[in-house]
């Protein structure tokens, strides 16, 4: 999408055509900065310190984690070892283990000299791919928030749509998941609003899609995670659409903490809930939502926050008594009961473990 | 309560036996400040700035103040008018207009020269008045507690407690309401642990009541809004309890904003969901909880956060794109069909419209 009238992808190979330039998004809404990502070790780190965030930016990016590996040796150890490094990074996201999977079977499969190339063509693929799934799940969430438009819009001046998190285009490659429906109904003239989620503990919400947002031109009002419940007894939410870092085979959907809090909010005020995600998300080996293995991300996230002192310096301040315990689930479970639906790449599909494997299955 | 060994309660009259001195809760817990309160000014400024919070703690301010300002006039007039400033410092707490109403309907009545002293009298009585029914509310909730603990204790090494904002006895004169009976648990020997939401946007509960729980030695984790549903989820809490603002005829419960999304998560996991307030939070004169007037809190309280920064300064820092729209509710309603039981002064009370009426008609 656009920043400042220029067109960006959020992971791109470098003129060099060897190393890998990344959008850092720890540093934004305050800076906007490009980071250069040169070998294997720096791929990790930017993962893991989140400079690269959402499912499918974390697999786009482990995919080219692995070409830079390549720069280094292209023996069957080396690239093992890679991949298992990567792997170490986030252990929630489930594409980041598909991205992985894809890439080194690939790999290894193939002669020693000629993998280099085949890891870069495969990175390069794993982005466009991205890029045009996320197109199909913009259509299909479009057309949904078109009928609503059209149901509410003889006494209504604008749709109300709440989103958590950051499933924008800066989670993916390009367009985003959730934020993708939203972009597309802009472009097509229907009056969108959205209440973004500030989404402690990270602030994914109010310093990436309130960002997005504000890039793009589209209206929206940032709020704390506390707040959503209220909005929506009010009546002020028309619907909500979220992302997923992972949908098990009975289509529960694992995503930012707090999203199941949304989720039953919604469903007490009905109000239509949607989760849009790619395939790559769901996880066809795990059973049930609560199998899931849920990090927890460490106590700094929680006792210190990250922002702009007056003095224009990005600062990070203590905002909880020195030394508190925490506990820190970086997701939650939403049971499919409180989705409406799904928007993938395959369309719309009802939130039941037979029709997510029928969309899929052909 | 105690800090450092001493007794305090969170205001009381100067040894002048004019002025006020109250905890300053706005640099909690960086900062241990006390502050004297000389005028209605300062009264009104305490109230509206934060300095004091928490509905009985308001009221008692307010009282104070109505004192404060009979050392400037004691006419009709005057009074009526302190009466009608300090209303307008918090819309939403029920015992500041409890408490001015009481105050000033006696001033009024009383001949001009003895009304200093009955308000000095008043405000002491309401501060003494508050602490004693807090004490009947912590034997209330620590009954159910007791009870809790012993159906569980076989099996378990501890009972989890989750608290949302700050009901403690800094939201109060002493003891406080949610608190008050876990403090009354602990020093029993029950083994509680109390999972603390930090409370966005103005974190009462990273800052005040875990703050509160360290000074008492309650073992307890700060966690951020998001989390209290997938902590639920996962069977780690065994009952909720909160505070109210407000209490309306309908049994609703008006409460920090989040509450709501809190007894949703409780509903749905079998978790007792408790409210504690005193009987001055009921508000008899309103029918229904939707009818509460909702206060926005405006937009710096989301957009900046207050902190330490790493050369022990307190500092305030932007948390979002600059200029960013917000929407900031203070506060949500949560319906009596969510809650389990109310702990008030007279007793566990089944959240219905006729059982709150009966248990306070006497």
């Amino acid at each position: 999408m656009k920043i400042d009238g220029r067109q960006y992808r959020t992971i791109w190979l470098d003129q060099d055509n060897q190393s890998v330039n990344i959008i850092d998004q720890t540093v934004l809404p305050h800076r906007f900065n490009i980071l250069n990502l040169k070998t294997l070790d720096d791929a990790c780190r930017a993962i893991r310190d989140m400079k690269v965030r959402g499912a499918p930016l974390i697999g786009a990016t482990a995919a080219y984690g692995m070409a830079l590996a390549t720069q280094d040796s292209v023996s069957d150890h080396a690239l093992t070892e890679a991949s298992n490094r990567l792997l170490k990074t986030r252990p929630t996201a489930i594409n980041l283990k598909w991205a992985l999977q894809k890439v080194t079977t690939a790999l290894l499969a193939a002669p020693e000299h000629e993998r280099k190339a085949i890891a870069y063509r495969l990175a390069q693929d794993i982005c466009d791919d991205d890029v045009a799934t996320n197109v199909t799940i913009a259509e299909t969430g479009f057309l949904e928030i078109s009928n609503l438009w059209a149901s509410i819009k003889d006494k209504r001046d604008r749709i109300n749509i709440l989103t958590h998190c950051n499933a924008g285009w800066l989670a993916t490659v390009d367009w985003g998941t959730a934020l993708a429906p939203i972009f597309k109904a802009f472009d097509h003239g229907i009056p969108v609003h959205v209440f973004v989620d500030e989404t402690r503990p990270r602030n994914q919400g109010a310093n990436l899609t309130a960002w997005e947002l504000k890039s793009h031109g589209i209206p929206h009002t940032l709020i704390v995670d506390n707040a959503g419940g209220h909005l929506m007894q009010k009546g002020l939410i028309d619907l909500c659409i979220v992302g997923a870092d992972r949908v098990t085979c009975d289509a529960s959907v694992c995503n930012k903490i707090g999203t199941y809090l949304k989720a039953l909010a919604a469903k007490d005020n009905h109000v239509p809930f949607y989760v849009a995600f790619p395939s790559s998300t769901i996880d066809w080996e795990t059973a049930t939502g609560s199998m899931i293995p849920i990090e927890d991300r460490g106590s700094r996230e929680v006792t210190h926050i990250q922002g702009q002192a007056q003095d224009g310096n990005i600062q990070e301040i203590l905002i909880a008594p020195e030394g508190v315990e925490t506990c820190n689930p970086g997701f939650d479970v939403t049971p499919p009961h409180l989705v409406t639906a799904f928007f993938t790449e395959r369309g719309r599909i009802t939130p039941t473990p037979s029709e997510l494997k029928n969309a899929f299955s052909a």
